[in-house]
């Protein structure tokens, strides 16, 4: 069995090894470069590696699936960055920011058909492969835009907000796990239960993401904490709050949001507190984690085998053994 | 055989109801709705019927694979409609501008995921199908692009430009015959001759649209003529003037792609004619066309099975019996 660190070093060498882009035209195809270049934690190739090692040794198909999945994740990236008119990107400029509206929109097409094409050269079960990735790609689209939607509605309740990172990132989580085990031969109740994993992980790893960009050290987070806060963010946190809110602290929670700039921090973390989001966060967190590794443990394979997926949802979700 | 009226009627009313898009959420798929209901000519997944119905009774995999061409059109229009900045599209508003620039990408992005899934329901011959869609959509985006750098470009020949119009137009023709033409048994042979049949003839129909544009009356084109020359679109007649001209002729059109509005039609009609590019279009037009014709007769199938081919491509190249 591979580690996640082994499994990042073969992917990265073989994904960079394997790009399929021409030279020409450049500038439809320098802006992708520039983009994958840009790197990631390649967790998603990395799961569907692992998921099709549980069952033999890794095969082809998987590495088609890998592959078909990163471009998949960098091609959303793209397009949202546009929607999200975000200027950075990992650190560095976000390819519209970069190369204009025209590429971003282009090169965001042309990186989902690459995609579709890796998917595309999977041998076993390919029909199977093929409609649970489009299945995904076309959840990701919804998913994206209810958190559009999000921005302009003052009712969103917690379920919805649920589906929506469900949508958004979950599932192709999910999608990279099962890939990972149905291209390698798994049973159906074997990639029910890996596909279940993995949107029950993602869901947690979302809602830790939530939290810790509130009440996360810098240093966990890599983001300046309070970021959502200051872009009036609608996360579980503050959906929570609202929940539970009385009239007074409703009040005030509308009367920040009202604010700009970092000086409401503060208050409204107290508020978190105050109406108890902090630990309904917290305990949300270990709720989806804990169906997450239920999921895992009653997939039918030997436990041995299943040990780098527990060390890396371990270390996503920044739990210490 | 199915003539071409009865297959636009078949084609509208098969996909009008086996539309795949769900209810919710309704700001993602409303968009879509309206698009599609905008109509069109159908052109495409027509073709893809006929090119079927050369070697049998038009059969499922077909119908499957009409409707994911003329998803994969429609997606392609949307974007395109963003980054040509288009008010309008068939007399209304474009998706973009009625729904804005997020809802524009993302049921762009939607679009093309439901495109993808209607191949994945092809039963005959799907890996063939699936790679000749995806390169296909590849080349869609490298056309586009090329489009877009040649307007910033005062050096395109007509080489680059006969490479373009390919790219963005004429492979998708070809690709709905070639996959109509597989997913229907054919040997490989008569499937590349159709497809050469289709490329040629969207070559040769381009080159008639920047004709008429310039030069034919208003009832032919459907569009106000002389739009391309008031937008200085870089023509095939365009490029052909600057590649004929003597020195005075140059200076000439430069001074005329230097002015705005319509009074320089006329002349710059004038100019195409005094260097020959009016002629130099038409023979293009009349080359491609044979080629195409003369790819369909190739098609080892008898005469009367290719009839309504023939038929369309007359059609669509106005060319009178």
């Amino acid at each position: 069995m591979h580690s996640f660190t082994d499994l990042v070093s073969s992917f990265e060498e073989r994904f960079t090894a394997s790009l399929p882009f021409p030279s020409s035209p450049d500038t439809l195809y320098d802006p992708c470069r520039y983009l994958l270049a840009l790197g990631g934690k390649r967790i998603r190739p990395v799961l569907c590696l692992m998921a099709n090692e549980l069952f033999d040794e890794i095969n082809e198909d998987a590495w088609h699936a890998a592959f078909g999945i990163e471009l998949m994740h960098n091609f959303t990236l793209i397009h949202d960055d546009i929607m999200d008119k975000a200027p950075l990107r990992r650190g560095q400029p976000t390819l519209h920011a970069k190369y204009g509206l025209t590429a971003g929109i282009l090169c965001g097409d042309v990186m989902n058909s690459y995609a579709c094409d890796e998917i595309a050269n999977i041998k076993h079960s390919l029909p199977q492969a093929l409609k649970l990735f489009n299945k995904t790609a076309i959840e990701i689209c919804e998913g994206q835009q209810m958190d559009m939607d999000f921005e302009r509605r003052n009712d969103v309740s917690i379920d919805e907000y649920i589906r929506m990172i469900t949508l958004k990132t979950s599932v192709l989580l999910a999608c990279a796990l099962r890939m990972g085990a149905i291209v390698g031969g798994a049973l159906g109740d074997n990639a029910n239960k890996l596909y279940e994993f993995g949107k029950n992980l993602g869901i947690a790893f979302q809602l830790q993401d939530d939290y810790l960009d509130a009440f996360g050290k810098t240093e966990q987070s890599g983001k300046k904490n309070g970021g959502d806060i200051i872009a009036n963010k609608k996360t579980y946190l503050l959906l929570k709050a609202i929940e539970n809110a009385g009239a007074a602290q409703c009040k005030e929670i509308e009367g920040l949001l009202g604010q700009d700039g970092t000086g409401k921090i503060n208050h409204m973390l107290s508020l978190y507190e105050a109406t108890g989001a902090d630990k309904a966060c917290r305990d949300a967190v270990a709720k989806y984690s804990q169906i997450a590794f239920g999921c895992l443990e009653d997939v039918a394979i030997p436990s041995k085998r299943k040990q780098p997926l527990f060390e890396l949802a371990d270390y996503l979700l920044m739990r210490e053994k």
